[in-house]
């Protein structure tokens, strides 16, 4: 607050924050997270995204023309360009097949789609030997039993609050936040504060 | 977590967790749910769902130049799914009248849909006489008055939560999960656990 | 639950409830309502609504093209019907213009809908002078500044909870559901069971 | 009540209040603010807003067809055309780029739009310049880390809810209302309060 000297009056909302448990907000640059995780967060090359219900909250809008929607997170947008800027890879894994997608992942400059996966092994494999990356480096996040494959194999594997147990149960982060509404958001900040890469993106916006 | 060792650092969310009771998450196969419920669950072979509130929200969606939107679920897309593969028959039937509907229901493989249904106990009657099913081998889901005559003549009547009181008090089994967002996924799992039918899906995704 | 017995195993879900306050759920007909309120509702014979977090959440979905969406919600269309059928009159009255509102009330049936009214007090009385109504007779459901000169000469003047002070503070009702998600339907419900004419129409679906 | 006499029957709803602390519903002008930020709030001649995520819920509608929407609050719309009476000027800045954004703003009447800006910074200077304002007379509501020079600079800078905490930790008031749910309308009557704007427009209304 250079100019306008330190803040007076801010007050934290009286709702909306739910989400975060004392002493853990996830927001915070500085909270804290535990060292395995933490560990397993320092060594992620490759982040891989699920669509529905993480890049999205998992809606579906049909039109009577036959065409979709889908919904996106302008919170998620900051996250993948400033993970990408930090030098991690970023795909996106899905097993649905919507032009919607493509738009989305073009205006974020995401350049490695996979769409139609009923299998998402193969393209996850087939990513990781082109990267040259073992499992340990990449990161994956989704919401449903066709990402549990993944979710069991890589590095860091991470699942939206609405998934079903036994993705939960899996996953060896669960975010504080649902699916397209800054899930993705916060597994970037996760990677990025654990490879002391935020500080520095905080810093350029004077923070 | 065979290459990457037991998942460490996981946990819970602090939010968007408060539907699931303690001791009665229905998002887990081993969940202890009543004996009755059970035994209902096990006798069904047709599950037929309303849509609007159910499938959707009961957002209605209209546009300048008279065409609406629908909204579905992810989650229910891959439980519909999983419940066909059971071997269950899925039909939709629904007083409204809407293109979208017919465009969700193809991409789902569900091939029996009535729409403009004012009265839907003719339809169901006329479904379970070609499926030669008693009441008893029925479920039905809906989330308000027009859905009474199925949910109090069916094997298994299911409630979404929003529902009016009339339909809540009526059913076996109220959702956790609201309409659209899931609700109908618990059902489908409902069944599939009853019927020692889901441990074999999960297994095939590798959980 | 003729056929297939009493319920059994059928429990209140979860979450979602928390609108309901104890001993005042209001979707069930015989909640107790106040005295004097009920006295109100008895007395009315028409309906009038405010168009935008009323019949919707308030949200206006612009399109890169300039058309609108609006939100509209099936429970509230029940619940329009249901009033219809008991002989009330209803008629909305929004500041707004847009395409998408004539589509819903046609879809419902609803004939009398004034749009683009900065001053709605001039078209309300019109429409009372044409009825022949008192201030009396009528109920009015709004959630912004330009519904207080209805709603502070009407009969039953009833807001939606996100409606500023000032409006809630001088409606003679607040509704428990919000607008888009029920609350019309919730003001229906109030003036049917006020006036005794709820409980045929249940009859009619069996309940 | 002038014609019905005093509301009998009203109370709060029970649900969609957690926001509003007890003592401290923003949405009463006499409601008490903290002495500093009403001082901060008196100066302000200039409010600049963020659009994703804080004139809309930072969801970015993505059709087939490549087209985008986004949804705005009639409760801000409201705000926004009486923050513009009292004679404050209203400008929006945004990074992103849509033509949704145009439209809205047009029915609004907010002349003052910059999209695509990379940088915020630069175009405040210049409008604040062309405008002849320091820093202390402008307010900026922002929910993301592009905000923050603005942010850091103003004399009144706002934050909502879901912003990470970098953002929170710097506005000198945090909403209570979230994005594209009246958060705009809450900073537009703090502003008004403070300024004795808000009382005459309310009598107005007949409030």
């Amino acid at each position: 607050m250079s100019a306008a000297g330190p803040p007076q009056g801010a007050r934290p909302p009286g709702g909306e924050r739910r989400e975060a448990p004392i002493g853990g907000d996830h927001t915070s640059p500085q909270a804290a997270i535990g060292d395995a995780l933490a560990k397993r967060a320092r060594a992620i090359r490759l982040l891989t995204c699920d669509v529905d219900g993480v890049l999205t909250d998992g809606r579906l809008y049909y039109g009577d023309d036959g065409t979709e929607m889908k919904v996106f997170s302008s919170l998620d947008g900051v996250g993948i360009k400033m993970l990408a800027k930090a030098g991690i890879t970023i795909a996106w894994i899905t097993g649905s097949n919507a032009p919607s997608v493509a738009h989305r992942a073009r205006a974020l400059g995401v350049a490695r789609i996979v769409q139609g996966a009923m299998d998402k092994l193969t393209p996850w494999d087939a990513l990781r030997s082109e990267l040259g990356l073992p499992p340990a480096a990449c990161a994956h996040i989704g919401d449903d039993l066709p990402d549990l494959p993944i979710l069991t194999r890589c590095g860091l594997g991470v699942s939206v609050p609405h998934a079903p147990a036994p993705v939960r149960d899996r996953a060896h982060y669960v975010t504080l936040r649902e699916g397209g509404a800054g899930a993705v958001r916060e597994v970037c900040e996760l990677i990025l504060v654990a490879q002391d890469a935020l500080a520095p993106q905080l810093a350029a916006f004077g923070a």
